[in-house]
């Protein structure tokens, strides 16, 4: 970030929040009404541009909603499954067992497919707890799960679920934006990411991607006011605006941040660009030494786990603290079976920024004694 | 917003997003990540000085929660409420009936004490409502209704709360930190508010001050994951993170809000820049033959609202959009029984923007033919 004038932060090399540009940083600095002219149509636009890249703008109504990414995950669960609905939760990572807590305090019916961290989701079981259960009306998989950084099979396993006739909802908080989805081919019905991961927008808000026939099935089934897609899209088609306040700011950075999108060329491009992040990270992380936790298979271009070196010298906080004393920002790992640490290859970032982390973990193997 | 370069915003007369000081929204310019030390201990930095504002810093915890101020209001009821518990709900405005809307989609047991929008709530119905149902164990108000600009008396419903030994909530959205509140003389168990309203902050999370003994109190109540206030201060005491992505820029032009709060001298000093402009603005609204809506002793220094003038030639839309396009943005009313607009006093405006906006409704009603 050394193009802000005053200072120079530290790059992110995290799931996010992200480095941003320039650019967008400067969007937030608006005061808006939020009942503004100016603002509405900026909502609106932002609206049809994430509708549009679903790539079936005709069957698709974009819903943002105030809080975290995890806030509109939650708001799927608990407004778009049906009072006596059961959900089919895939789980291989933290972000899927979130999904299952999220169904426990909800107290929404549910049943699991779990698999390791390092392994996709298993068909096979799914269509059998699909061909079994009639009541399971309703499957939720992450995309990317971020533990590892395995990018799970959605189309695949869309497909099972729309032979079972139940609603397919893909929580792509970290691949959207990045990692082009096929929303028909996948028969999603729901899709969720958030304002400051691949489109590279600041934190704020996330948003809904949803099949309109679905969603417009689910009017009464909300379990809070606040978290409730519906009651958000009627309020938004009604007269543009939030039921609630949002974070206009946010909002005026993430409309810039999609111009940005569409002046990098799209999702192919930005996928393009993290992908030559992701191969330079690897490349030179192998060259110094370290192994990935995942097979380079199963790995995805948005973030990957590092095991750490066996060598006595290696302590991750010190590792951690002397990166991000020289200006980089790494990520505590989450694999449950490993130690790990992450790094990830989204947002603002080049790959000449990733050659600068790679020279920076190389000086601080040297410091730690680490060889 | 004449000191940003590059544009003039318009003036925000609202209840928020209000106009913010420039050194705020500067402070939006940064990256930083979520799980960064420094990060850290600028929340840390403000929970301590939201606690201290309570003038019981030892008795209250300050948990940030993501999302509009509502957010904020539902997490406190749905996570606040025990299972099996029973809310007194006071109602005078559209805030009030909000909170009577989430008790009703939570599916939380509760009794309403009703009355007109220009009218405080009736001590003895509340005092009669307590003693006649010994299952209400919270009791629910507003503090500033914003649908008219009333200030209730929440010290005296306080007491009644703790003689019935119920736990009492205020939502103090559009009052704190520019109304003096005693949080003990009122016996506040929960009070809220957002990070965009008189603390003059950029929307994207809310707060709650929370008496410790209270929420220690409700582990497990949550009927949600993301608004559990008892697990968000959990995992800020932990390792002082979020448990989900924080708003980060928000919360780094928050801490600068903060600072300025205590550079202008206190919640005090700022209830006497409020005061000023409102009074300001009362005798000029006056003086063009305008009314309010609430009798003199019943309405606040936060936002006023005025009757439509009688005129023939007086069209809201009409007399929104010329102070609009003149750089002034006021606000629809939302009184039930009378046609008004609402003025907002609050935000970074001083007594010299008032006047300038009195001058750009006297040139609109010349305009407009309302004489």
């Amino acid at each position: 970030m050394s193009d802000i004038p005053g200072w120079k932060d530290k790059i992110l090399f995290t799931p996010g929040p992200l480095t941003t540009s320039r650019s967008v940083k400067q969007a937030l600095l608006r005061d808006l009404g939020s009942r503004d002219f100016e603002f509405i149509s900026t909502v609106k636009d932002i609206r049809a541009r994430l509708a549009a890249m679903t790539g079936a703008a005709n069957e698709f109504e974009a819903v943002l909603m105030q809080g975290s990414g995890t806030f509109s995950v939650e708001a799927v669960l608990s407004s778009c499954v049906a009072p006596d609905g059961k959900v089919l939760a895939i789980v291989n990572g933290a972000y899927g067992k979130r999904i299952v807590q999220m169904l426990r305090v909800l107290k929404i019916d549910h049943t699991i497919v779990e698999s390791a961290e390092d392994q996709y989701p298993d068909l096979h079981t799914i269509e059998h707890a699909l061909a079994h259960d009639k009541r399971i009306n309703f499957v939720a998989v992450v995309h990317c799960e971020t533990t590892t950084g395995i990018v799970n099979p959605i189309e695949k396993i869309g497909v099972l679920a729309k032979a079972a006739g139940a609603r397919y909802f893909v929580d792509a908080m970290s691949s959207f934006g990045a990692v082009p989805i096929d929303f028909n081919a996948a028969h999603i019905d729901y899709l969720v990411s958030s304002a400051n991961k691949c489109i590279e927008g600041v934190p704020g808000f996330g948003f809904v991607l949803a099949r309109r026939d679905a969603l417009s099935a689910t009017e009464s089934f909300a379990r809070s006011l606040s978290l409730d897609v519906y009651a958000q899209w009627k309020g938004l088609e009604r007269d543009g605006q939030f039921r609630f306040t949002p974070p206009t700011h946010a909002l005026l950075a993430f409309h810039q941040a999609l111009r940005e999108l569409e002046q990098e060329g799209g999702v192919e491009s930005r996928a393009a660009r993290y992908r030559k992040n992701y191969e330079t990270l690897v490349a030179g992380m192998r060259a110094l030494g370290f192994e990935e936790y995942l097979p380079r298979e199963r790995q995805g271009y948005i973030i990957t786990s590092f095991r750490y070196p066996k060598h006595k010298n290696f302590l991750f906080e010190a590792f951690y603290s002397a990166l991000n004393n020289k200006g980089y920002v790494i990520y505590p790992g989450k694999v449950s079976n490993a130690d790990c640490f992450r790094i990830g290859n989204i947002g603002r970032i080049s790959e000449s920024d990733v050659r600068d982390l790679l020279r920076a973990i190389s000086e601080t193997l040297g410091e730690l004694g680490v060889c």
